[in-house]
């Protein structure tokens, strides 16, 4: 096995709290396999980018020897984690939950070695659970306490309500780490009151309590909100190669070491080389994005796909060598063709019909890189398309 | 059956509140015996005249043929109700529950017919809930609402620990309406939080629900707070003919209506005749007091036995003809016995041991109407004990 110091190195990469610090070294000093657990929601299906900072530090963790345990949250999702949310979720439908689990495990194989991860159903120790075992959980916390999460304190403080029924959410989970002894929680930041309530119960069954290890939470495509599906700034890892590309390709700068860092698997020292090159201005942003956007389609498709993705970004869209500043135009998801001038006017491309036409017919205007001449063309926009008018006129079409 | 117009006449004798009363005369009107519920928390294994007030309401109910229910709450009794305390309960054991559910049934059939009453154990359908069950009934409710009962808005406002498991008393002690389909429910003033969650929850559960019927709270003996056991102010139904004589005639003038009202079995007419008699003066408030301690005895012992603890109470402390204001001095529950003058001295009936000596020669000391000449004598000294010196002189023993 690594030795301790070389694995905390290893595990500390990214990460944004480990509490207690002292308490994961003398676990990792006994030199056995420590129990590493990760409760997944079984709500959204798809998994995007922001899921796999702690599914990679899982493979780092797995990778130095330890067992992964992967929750699927079944039992939980009867009640919805309301987290970070302002109302009280409907809970999910049996069918609901175990589609996405499904779905969940073809993609979580997709970063962890299937071999080597346990995958759990927490219904297995909860729903088995009676109201006696139920009233001696809840006994264990208070209402005082529970209100103290964040979430549940703004919703309190506004009137909002709060379902009974939502203070389980945390105490099964916390309960989730009793059932499997866990050595080691794994969360986003948002996570902490829940992972330290598995501490808390772990000592109250007279166990040891897990290390809590909190990842921060990656920013989405537009560099400032939390990647989330409903935001659409994400990047799924079951997108196709060029749609990886291409949006990885529209990362903001300010955002790549982060990038490479959390959702990557360079090494520490490529790590460190990107990020020092980067602020010594020996490396490009431009060249660095391209290896950022490469080895993400690598991860996921393969060596042979992220160039074939790479190749097509290249010709598609290097050719008109793209400013970095592309003003973008939110459009409604129309399926609607839009006549081009129309289109261009639009776009604020051109600023009447005739205007445009002639930029047509001089051969100017260009659709994600391809000429176009013909000023009848009916256009069906798509989310990302590149519109240019001239060298220096650029558009992006943004869905909203 | 009686006309719905009389039921309801008998049924509001000395209630507080029923909510809605429409409903009530609503169910009373379709002429089926209604199922009437009544929960008893298995803590106090002595049922006091403060109990009584609520089961003589049941025994009305049952001699105008509805059917009554008392609900042992075993499974409640695992949590306790918080309702009025100001500190989470101990949960009691099960043994401590079995023990007292035995001792509650045998005193309750003292009040209620046997054969009549519907005797269950709500551990019957709560047991078997299911943590999905438990999920589905939290789900009903609101913390900011649960936080509304008064007990719990004190604590949690003074930040008073309330352990989550608390939240579940309400909706169990709710639950158990559904699970009988109630259609009344009664308890104390002090339980309304709690009945009407039972309303809220069979709605939800889409029954019809049932009508609260809230009976005032018993003052004690001291006549200003609940009588309870903890505070020494009551009568034990199953306390000897003399004690409960003995300690009615201790209740002060202003509750003797109350008390006829609420915890005796005279019918309308005469509780009429009563309160305008001791009103109007043609009734003497110590000739009413004796009938009201006499009714007492009779209802727990019969009348030979009530007869019997008259007549030695006559002989006791009436020979004197008792002041109705006689000081009371309060004692620790001690087993040592006292010296006779240096008791006079305690109790202030005399100012040294010459004059105490002096007294008890003289003839003119008596303890319970019993006259004492030795000046040696040791008392032993009990709870309500008279000390008389002369005519005039009088003091009561009150244990602390």
């Amino acid at each position: 096995m690594v030795s301790v110091e070389q694995q905390l190195k290893i595990i500390k990469r990214g990460v944004a709290e480990i509490l207690p610090e002292a308490l994961l070294a003398e676990k990792l000093k006994r030199g056995k396999p420590l129990k590493v657990k990760l409760g997944l929601d079984p709500t959204a299906p798809d998994i995007h980018l922001g899921h796999t900072v702690v599914l990679r530090k899982l493979k780092q963790f797995q990778d130095l020897g330890h067992h992964i345990i992967i929750i699927i949250g079944d039992f939980t999702g009867r009640i919805g984690d309301p987290t970070g949310r302002s109302e009280t979720r409907k809970p999910l439908t049996d069918e609901d939950i175990r589609r996405n689990a499904k779905t969940y495990e073809e993609q979580i194989f997709k970063i962890l070695d299937k071999e080597k991860t346990q995958v759990s159903f927490n219904s297995t120790w909860l729903a088995p659970l009676t109201f006696a075992d139920v009233v001696n959980l809840a006994a264990r916390y208070t209402v005082a306490r529970m209100l103290e999460r964040e979430d549940f304190t703004k919703r309190f403080k506004e009137g909002r309500p709060i379902s009974v029924h939502e203070f389980f959410y945390p105490l099964m989970q916390g309960y989730d780490s009793v059932a499997l002894t866990a050595d080691i929680e794994f969360g986003g930041t948002d996570q902490k009151f829940n992972l330290l309530m598995g501490r808390h119960l772990q000592e109250e069954f007279g166990q040891e309590p897990q290390v809590a290890i909190m990842m921060p939470i990656l920013e989405g495509l537009d560099g400032v909100q939390k990647m989330s599906k409903s935001l659409g700034n994400y990047i799924g890892i079951d997108e196709a190669p060029t749609e990886i590309y291409g949006k990885s390709m529209s990362i903001p700068d300010s955002l790549m070491v982060r990038y490479f860092e959390l959702v990557t698997d360079v090494s520490l020292e490529e790590l460190e080389e990107i990020r020092a090159g980067l602020e010594n201005g020996t490396l490009h942003p431009r060249d660095t994005k391209v290896r950022l956007a490469y080895t993400l389609v690598r991860l996921y498709h393969g060596e042979a796909l992220a160039e074939q993705a790479q190749n097509e970004f290249i010709k598609v869209f290097q050719q008109g060598d793209l400013p970095n500043d592309i003003p973008e135009i939110t459009f409604e998801n129309q399926s609607e063709p839009i006549w081009l001038p129309k289109l261009l006017m639009q776009l604020m491309l051109a600023s009447g019909s005739s205007e445009a036409k002639r930029a047509i017919q001089q051969g100017s205007v260009k659709i994600n890189g391809e000429k176009i001449t013909d000023t009848d063309a009916k256009i069906t926009v798509s989310d990302g398309m590149i519109v240019q008018v001239g060298k220096r006129k650029y558009a992006k079409v943004v869905f909203a």
